[in-house]
């Protein structure tokens, strides 16, 4: 295995390169060439890309006013990184010339390799790479999206005119943030993009695969370790090649950020599926439980518990044990959240006598209503206020015993005031115990309250099963991290780098 | 058991009673039986609640421009329904003076009994109710709502003020649609409510049951088997008390309307919660999954699911067996949905002979492209158009080996056109086998077209494993009527209310 300092470095250039060049620059806008150039071009107008940028197009003199070569040999001046767009079956000349050149990284975006049989065709590919020491992400990929160095190798433009003539937004590129997206299908992973934009859940950097002939993750992990930008990843896999270098790169990375993964190809048909897709081999699926558990890896079951999960981590710390309690305005919401808790291994557990007390004892002083019950959920009724909210949770908060809290305070209550959000979001700003929130509703006042949770750091979610998952996924990662003796640090990182 | 036309008549008169008392009305906008009051009233100047309403309050001559009475004594002309919205305390000499009236039904929204543990108030009111034969839903109950009728017991107003000064929709009542929710929690069904009305679901009447201490779930479900505007009942329960009648009834209903159940309460946190809720005990979880499974009531895992497959079983026809296709324009999300079909036992399993080859001959003649993979799922890759998706749709229909077809067809495919939504959605409506549709992402283009499948009948959802749930349900129930012996009829049915 390579120093670490070497990798990041070499996979730098995928994320920062000085100067690019883009083989298949057209002016034709149905091409991929041309949404990827302008993409460069855009953004270096900007003055967020900083760095050199190149059409290589033999058929243009000037694209986009930028000056066009008609091959990468007659560039002057340096090219750190190749994007290449051009058919399948010109890939290899165009790596040779990449060879010349002393390119340090390509990004093959152009498909018609492995993964429709043309495995020659993809060997010569990789031999030419690997003689030269140019580093390749793909082929058949999306490549890389980094809002924050402007690359932007997404083919696909970020708004469609539909046949109405309306220009909607139709791949878009979400805000800058702690979420790194990494993932083996372009298609799902610009999926993914559209759910985090319309969330509005901040992106630090995206990387699509394919079909790996060089980088493949344990790489991207070990560089993302070392992003600043970047404090959780977000991981799709179909296969996983070396398993036992995953293992190794996976358990240093979640000392420090947690990885969040979906392994899919579970069942025989799905493992069919994936093996006409990348033609990966999914391998027994009892395996990658194994590798990711042991490395410190959270599985997910399904796309929105991969987000959701990965929302919960970036901003709320890890639980430091798994007795979670649940506070609420009604009681069927919480039943559903300590069912779903208790099956994924989060102990919903009776509050110990000291807790219980202490709110026998707000009954008493009339601060929460008579007929609330306080077992574990706290049901705070269809009466509950703002300052009741806040009373109990901070009870909560207080209890050793407790290691995290979910907060459901539906907004039709009639006198809950939605002042609540900000009750429980600074009680959150101040603790060390991960708090989630739930509000269930497709319509504006849900809505608004959720976005307003989100927005002060204390992620909602808008079912109690959703809720229920990001928390144990916070409960998983937090009792991996005390079992190895690495929770300290993280809460140390956490608090440096999320509650300042 | 009494006769179901008796029993069909008595709930009746919860939905559209000719007269109603709300005792306890009030002109104090904070107050439940002031929020009650003004639906009726509203909907009785719209013209849509055609009863007499009368409002009972001792203390007010008006209220909202309605004459008022201190006492129901005091009401000329009869009173079918009263609607109790007074300090528990006092409900008892209200159901006497509703007795003396010969009301014939009465909801007691109020809270303070059974669940607060003062049961002796709940079995002096029930013994007054039986011995004149009140039928009564509640205590501790949102009542019931219907559009149709203007029946409206929802104490939570429509709309809130925000602190900000803004006017948000708080608590939605959805359009008027095909979908019953008959829920033992409330809170729950508010939720679910919002949800719909958000996504554009639309409800035909909504029933929480509260105590429960006179009319239950099977009385409910066998009036909504005779409601024409209901065609999916949506049951959220803690508890059902008799199982047996319950069993009985159900497996009636089912044979004509998919009920489809959440029954919380599985864990033993989850049962204790629910024990503290509304006095219900559990009881076991593999009985409830018995009697659910015996009497075809569709069990569902989460919120989530309850909705998703509701609308797919509102909208599309149940599969008469458990082979599933999947069209798709990317392959991760397909595998995703492949895997959980197979662990819900919905069987992907590979095309015949003869449908392979039909996808070969399209090949040659250029009609898909020629690296698509045609084996189960059928992935058309990112060059599909719509034409192709409706190519390869129409073949899977064609296969008598195939039940129903999941379609994938991602908005960011950049030759694929939004027809593509009319062209599935027109073999949809000239089909017997269910479609449902999945596009993925939370920003306007992903939205446009669930939306505009949705309209069109065919259910969109925008997660794979979503998708792969609602088609589980479409299937699980068909395969229960054709074990049952019921699906043709059920089929029949199907065609003249849903395709015509």
């Amino acid at each position: 295995m390579k120093k670490a300092s070497s990798t990041v470095e070499q996979i730098h250039t995928f994320f920062d390169p000085k100067s690019v060049a883009v083989v298949g620059a057209s002016k034709k806008i149905t091409k991929a060439g041309h949404v990827i150039f302008k993409n460069f071009a855009d953004n270096k107008r900007r003055g967020i890309f900083k760095g050199e940028l190149y059409p290589i197009n033999p058929h243009e003199d000037y694209i986009l006013a930028f000056k066009c070569y008609s091959s990468l040999k007659n560039v002057i001046g340096d090219i750190e990184l190749v994007v290449i767009v051009v058919p399948a079956e010109n890939v290899a000349q165009t790596m040779q010339e990449a060879a010349q050149k002393n390119a340090r990284a390509a990004v093959i975006v152009s498909g018609g390799f492995g993964e429709i049989g043309n495995h020659k065709l993809e060997d010569q590919v990789k031999s030419i790479a690997e003689k030269a020491g140019i580093r390749v992400l793909g082929p058949n990929c999306l490549g890389v999206y980094d809002s924050s160095t402007g690359v932007d190798m997404l083919f696909l433009p970020e708004t469609r005119v539909l046949t109405t003539g309306e220009e909607v937004v139709a791949t878009p590129r979400p805000r800058s943030g702690p979420i790194a997206v990494v993932t083996q299908s372009g298609a799902f992973g610009v999926a993914v993009l559209d759910y985090m934009a319309g969330e509005q859940i901040g992106l630090s950097k995206f990387v699509s695969f394919g079909n790996k002939i060089d980088v493949e993750e344990p790489e991207i992990l070990e560089y993302l370790l070392h992003d600043p930008q970047t404090r959780v990843i977000l991981l799709y896999v179909e296969s996983i090649k070396s398993g036992r270098k995953f293992m190794e790169v996976a358990r240093e990375v979640t000392r420090y950020k947690p990885i969040v993964a979906m392994k899919s190809g579970k069942t025989e048909a799905g493992a069919r599926a994936a093996l006409s897709h990348t033609g990966a081999i999914a391998g027994s699926d009892r395996i990658y439980d194994s590798v990711f558990s042991q490395s410190g890896v959270i599985r997910v079951r399904d796309t929105e518990e991969l987000l959701d999960a990965s929302e919960a981590l970036a901003f709320q710390p890890p639980a430091a044990g798994n007795n979670v309690a649940i506070v609420t305005a009604a009681g069927g919401p919480a039943i559903m959240a300590a069912d779903e808790c208790e099956s994924r291994g989060v102990t919903i557990k009776r509050f110990s006598n000291e807790t219980f007390q202490k709110f026998e004892g707000l009954k008493k002083e009339g601060k929460i209503p008579s007929f609330a019950t306080n077992y574990n959920p706290l049901d705070l009724t269809g009466s509950v206020t703002s300052e009741m909210f806040e009373l109990g949770t901070k009870i909560l908060l207080d209890d050793p015993e407790i290691h995290g809290v979910i907060v459901f305070g539906l907004h039709h209550s009639p006198a809950l005031q939605e002042d609540y959000v900000d009750r429980i979001a600074n009680l959150s700003k101040t603790s060390l115990k991960p708090i989630l929130a739930c509000d269930i509703g497709e319509t504006e006042m849900a809505t608004y309250i959720r976005g307003r949770f989100d927005k002060m750091g204390v992620p909602a979610y808008s079912s109690p099963e959703d809720a229920a998952r990001a928390m144990a996924a916070l409960v998983h990662y937090g009792v991996y991290l005390k079992n190895n003796g690495f929770y300290d640090d993280y809460i140390e990182q956490f608090k440096r780098q999320v509650r300042t």
